[in-house]
């Protein structure tokens, strides 16, 4: 396979299309954004005027859009051009019914689809280092997979289609949860006159480990690329957070399964966003438990 | 040093006692419960028939006991017997509080004094792979070390009198919150179809990872010493996770810090215990978050 | 105006049904299952055997139904024999955003439309005593006032198409979050030794009034109106609370607005539901807390 | 009776004291501020040098102090001095606990005491309309009452020594959670479009219906006493209700009850503390909600 079209060329899709790019791919972008398709085209991306204009001649298209309607829309609007067989990646995070409904639309079409939603930031997007968690029918997963392995280090099939959004959700309560109560954590520390860096070794080789603390502290000058170290400029946007935690709430809603550290740390991101902490990352809400402004 | 006083052979203090006895210490234990007695005596403790009698002739005395006030309690009556320079460690989980005024007690006596409470379980306790917090000077975090080295694995100095309990609290609050956010993921994960192994494959290596998920997953089959592989039997009780998070909340209400998610978490564990979960594995309160009964 | 179309003759439609005809109005009701039709036609109702013919030569038509899905497909599939003028009532309780599309349904037929959402229960439905929370312009509620007047005692225009809706769900965020605060009060007098009795006789006078204590006590023995007098037998489903909290929820999640305790009590509910107690009164939350089992 | 010594002149204290002079008692007064002392002095207290001065020839003790310990500590030193009979009433907010141990401290003097604290704020304590919720042998109650009813208007008997502290938190849980769930309701309707006036207008006739919505509403122009409207200036410090919700949260974890709503609230009012609120009326709170700065 060689030609690719690459829908959304933003913070994530941008490196990654150039990634794809770099293994030699043809890649085909397109994006809304004027000053986001010339960036991409500096990184060999070769910039199409319409999203049909770039998925006309590939062999494989994937998206990469902030929600489940555009995701919906764009593979509605170009799905009478899909080829028989085309490969059809969505690595944006959205909701699991929307996956769902992407997924139909590919079926419809013959098409082999695959939801591919992405962990790692955009320093994992530049890196090539990104993990994917794959929905998606053995088939698909088996043709999806070379590509990602061009953009990403771990590429895991976590079941039929839906599941591999189904799995960055319930990865990101933990995530979102564990980030809070670790802030929390090191916010008693310090009322307490306990050193940041004694609760960072006790913890980091005990119990109360996690990825927020050991990869990702919120408080500073423990793990060197914390965002913590960098004003708490993103990283991962509190509002991005904010918006997984309600994917994940909505469909524990729907479901009827009881999420409630999920559902406080909803709306703490929800209190952290309205305070003016949206555009932060999303370990800066260290800073409103803190009782620190936003801005 | 040769010979040590031990006041408190349950559960923890037993093995902990054995262990020092099979390192070549002289250990004179003493407990109020006869068969603790007994069994320690099994491993090679001496056993006393006060603790007063422990403590006689011992160069170091070491206390495990539930609570503060028995701490003060004991500490307190024996400090009239209390040999200059004699080491004394409290290995208990108790208030930060408390633990100051056990300190001064030793002060008054000019003992050198530890509060040195664990991480690791019974499990931890038995095979000497403890975690220690210790809270002390310099001279007496010295002289404790090889003691504890014969009992852990790792003695982590984490500041002065006290500080070893506030890093234990610190540590739980994030390890409390973690495994209800943990039981919470898999819950969701049952309801939407997907399965346990990849969910546990995703997080475990991605932003989601924490101790809770990969070292004692609430999830049965997945990490094999997980009381979640033994009906949830304990492991760490459910009713020691509240005990420990009510320890937290009351430092943290007492110090004015907002810790909402560690409050949450301890709610979630006093309905666990209201419900009848307390003689559980704390990652038991999975089954509560799935709606089941618990007993 | 005479004749009145009535859709939906559940525990709560069919009561209110049977209040117009009481007061005069020719009422032609339809709903799906035969049993409710034929008690309906008890309460002299007039069994039509489709909604469409409910419709025809009604100058109004009412519907009562489960959620906004089936609201937008009742009047979406009549809206073709909408007579110009009509005036189309929805008393269901359903998210503001499906309001409105059923609001545009009817303004694309040029038809008056209210929406109606009520509170009462079905005691207030069977004696005629609701509130009507309307949502609508003046000309349609001041055509819809003299009807539900028929059914209720209170008939509140509370803004534009979609604002009855608004207010039902602001109204039970504060209903469903005052109920737990209430039981947990009770709950917490119990086990300090304080009677029933005397907490809701300070309470009653004082600050900590509310319908939910003084019109709904969830202790029993106090309100003798409570269905806690009554086994907690419903009342106001527990499960029919979550629905509206959850509706709350996602409102305040595409607002971005954080409601903390409202999240918290929508969690507690679903807890509730799973362990059993969908079925009973809402006000039965108070037995989950005690820590008692649901079933 | 006619000679009453009263300890503790401040917001509260110093009106009711006045009430109690100008009911005509002999009202000797002690504070340890004097410009506190001065102002009671303008309203006909005979000031004290020293709290046994106030004492001496007194019939009844009143204390209205911030915390269980200056309570004991009053108490406690006074007590050699208390005659046989004397009448004790402690009308400060306090810890279930405290208030035992000085119902302990009056009873080995053969004194009568009542533990009374008070709802109705500093209005109400101007006013003469507090409310007395009074734990105590119905002995003391008795004797009491007529001394209570110049300062307030409803003296509650709730039972024995302790329960009149018992009654007073039980209540604050039900203000402290009720006004929260009122602030989130408002906030809501703003970003929905509701206007606050339509939602009081329904909510203060239906099942949302609080003393918090009705008497003390924290949207500004629906209650004209509300302190909404004079720039949330107490009123009710939000610091103290932090302090009675911790009293009360305290005492839950002490008999383990969960009280899950009640410790939410806790750790939204410790925030809005934080953030710099505690100076304002509690039902300030509705500002940081909406995401706005607190100073």
């Amino acid at each position: 396979m060689r030609r690719i079209g690459f829908i959304g060329l933003g913070a994530m899709g941008g490196p990654m299309a150039a990634n794809l790019a770099r293994a030699g791919y043809e890649v085909h972008g397109f994006d809304l954004s004027r000053p986001l398709c010339d960036r991409a085209a500096e990184k060999g991306i070769i910039i199409s005027g319409t999203a049909a204009e770039a998925l006309a001649g590939s062999e494989a298209l994937i998206t990469m859009l902030p929600a489940g309607e555009q995701v919906i829309s764009v593979w509605g609007e170009l799905s009478t051009d899909f080829a028989k067989d085309i490969l059809l990646i969505d690595c944006s995070t959205i909701d699991i019914e929307s996956a769902r409904v992407v997924h139909q639309i590919a079926k419809a079409s013959e098409a082999l689809s695959v939801d591919a939603p992405v962990s790692g930031g955009v320093a994992g997007a530049e890196a090539g280092a990104l993990t994917f968690m794959c929905g998606a029918e053995e088939l698909a997963f088996r043709a999806a997979k070379p590509i990602l392995e061009a953009m990403g280090k771990r590429i895991i099939h976590c079941g039929g289609p839906g599941l591999g959004q189904a799995a960055k959700i319930c990865n990101n309560v933990m995530l979102g949860v564990t980030m809070i109560a670790t802030a929390e954590a090191f916010v008693l520390a310090e009322k307490i006159g306990l050193s940041h860096q004694a609760l960072f070794d006790v913890a980091s080789v005990s119990s109360g480990q996690s990825w927020s603390l050991t990869s990702y502290c919120p408080a500073p000058g423990l793990v060197s690329s914390s965002p913590a170290n960098n004003d708490y400029k993103p990283g991962f946007l509190a509002a991005l957070m904010l918006k997984d935690l309600k994917l994940a709430q909505d469909t524990a809603s729907r479901l009827g399964v009881a999420i409630p550290l999920g559902a406080l740390a909803t709306q703490i991101y929800a209190l952290y966003n309205a305070q003016g902490g949206g555009g932060m990352d999303f370990s800066g809400v260290i800073n409103m438990i803190r009782g620190e402004r936003q801005s």
